[in-house]
């Protein structure tokens, strides 16, 4: 909601919120997914706000591309085609880029408004849309991952929450599908909410996981524009490597010259749980 | 400021905020430091503001708690004296009494209101306070560390923001007198603002301890309440062991038990700094 100039976003179920002061209201439109809006904010820059709930901030944007986007393609030796899932920003896109085997990036993004906004307010999220390797698929993801098995060895799922238009991105036959589409040897990303504030959900979206990949694991980064400012991903694979500790550490180290959050030791470290949060996984 | 039974939290710096819904105005009140208060919220139980900054929620306070203390306290062997400056809520004497070999805790508190609201409002926290190794001291923790020369194993500097009737517990003549506190093979802890929203000031901090310590180190934990979620501690040795791995597992496993955050991974894991941390350090 917006009041007196301050964009609030309630959180019902903590009865708290995060606000941001709005300095310009950049763009408001409709899309038949969704409300689509960015403000201007002097600390964050552009914020680009989906239902009225944050989805970005120019200012801390890379912790959440920089762990969606490089965990799980460092899980992976040699990856060559990435296919992001919702993203329509293109962050993530930029990040797979990052790595010199990737040669073709499959953006599949609902939502032709978000693709637009982002290559209008967000240039450095959406500067790698028009490199050669990126393909632009604007349609269902859960239809895309069906039709394309087996070519992939990575999907990361850059969805918004599990409400809405992406509540299909989050069950056990869309994870399956994502399995099939992957070669062998392929890692799986997904965004998976705040395990602070929202374990139970966290902990619902790891069991669908389970019911198409074995072993899925929960890693953790901040994100300070989103609720409790700590965040969630599930990362699943068609290998048997452990993804915390099984990656070639110098190939990491070469792309964290690129990346401001990531790092081989950020890598390691995001797989370790607070005691409340592992438990609640057993 | 209170707005239509909310709170609102705002970091003028960041043009953003944090609000709470209040439920309930438990207490307001003003002592000789700082305007005291406790709002009650349906998530997260009472909180505590301190000049309208919030200090502590009763649901998330053991990240900051089991942070701030047991990772200093597992860098010392068999540590039987710890002070703690501020934290006169006694979420940090709490967690220092888990330690089998702590025979004495000084809480030197500036602030008399602090400790009276903690045990009436937040029994989680003060539950401790009444032990028989516990010595309340209202004082000025700066006077109380001159004053008391060679006394303490382990120094947890549990204080409010460096503004106000704290900013001398961030000064490098404040962590000189630490020091001397300290026997030799003793940790100091503090708390050092937000990484994520305010690196100058964590640098600056990190630079004031290097006058009075070798090698003081940065680690890490969410804090949802506080802005940004994530949250930056110091820790200074007066010996040279490494604080990220050179530690008892065992004990920090057997301690871990007592905790919902602290872990012996997460111990290694905190010191791990994303990139951007790292480099504005250098």
């Amino acid at each position: 909601m917006l009041k007196d100039d301050w964009f609030i976003e309630v959180f019902e179920k903590t009865a708290s919120g995060l606000t941001f002061r709005v300095d310009e209201v950049l763009f408001s439109g409709e899309s038949p997914f969704q409300r689509v809006a960015v403000i201007r904010n002097a600390f964050f820059g552009n914020v680009m706000l989906l239902d009225d709930l944050v989805m970005l901030t120019e200012r801390d944007e890379f912790y959440y591309h920089d762990m969606l986007v490089h965990v799980p393609l460092m899980c992976v030796d040699e990856p060559r085609d990435v296919l992001i899932i919702g993203g329509g920003d293109g962050g993530s896109v930029r990040e797979a880029l990052k790595h010199p085997s990737v040669r073709r990036v499959v953006l599949c993004e609902i939502d032709q408004m978000v693709i637009d906004v982002s290559r209008r307010f967000f240039p450095s999220l959406a500067e790698r849309l028009d490199d050669e390797r990126v393909e632009i698929c604007v349609g269902d993801g859960i239809r895309y991952v069906h039709e394309h098995p087996g070519e992939f060895d990575c999907v990361c799922i850059d969805s918004t929450d599990p409400i809405g238009p992406a509540v299909g991105l989050f069950t056990p036959e869309f994870y399956t599908d994502v399995k099939a589409a992957l070669r062998a040897g392929g890692a799986m990303s997904a965004q998976t909410e705040s395990p602070a504030w929202s374990l139970n959900a966290v902990r619902g979206i790891r069991d669908n996981i389970a019911r198409a990949f074995e072993h899925p694991r929960l890693y953790l980064a901040p994100s300070p524009c989103y609720p409790s400012g700590s965040w969630s991903f599930a990362l699943a694979l068609k290998s048997d490597r452990d993804p915390a500790c099984d990656f070639d550490v110098q190939r990491a180290a070469q792309i964290s010259r690129h990346c401001r959050y990531y790092n081989p030791d950020i890598h390691r470290a995001a797989f370790v749980l607070p005691n409340f949060i592992r438990d609640a996984l057993l």
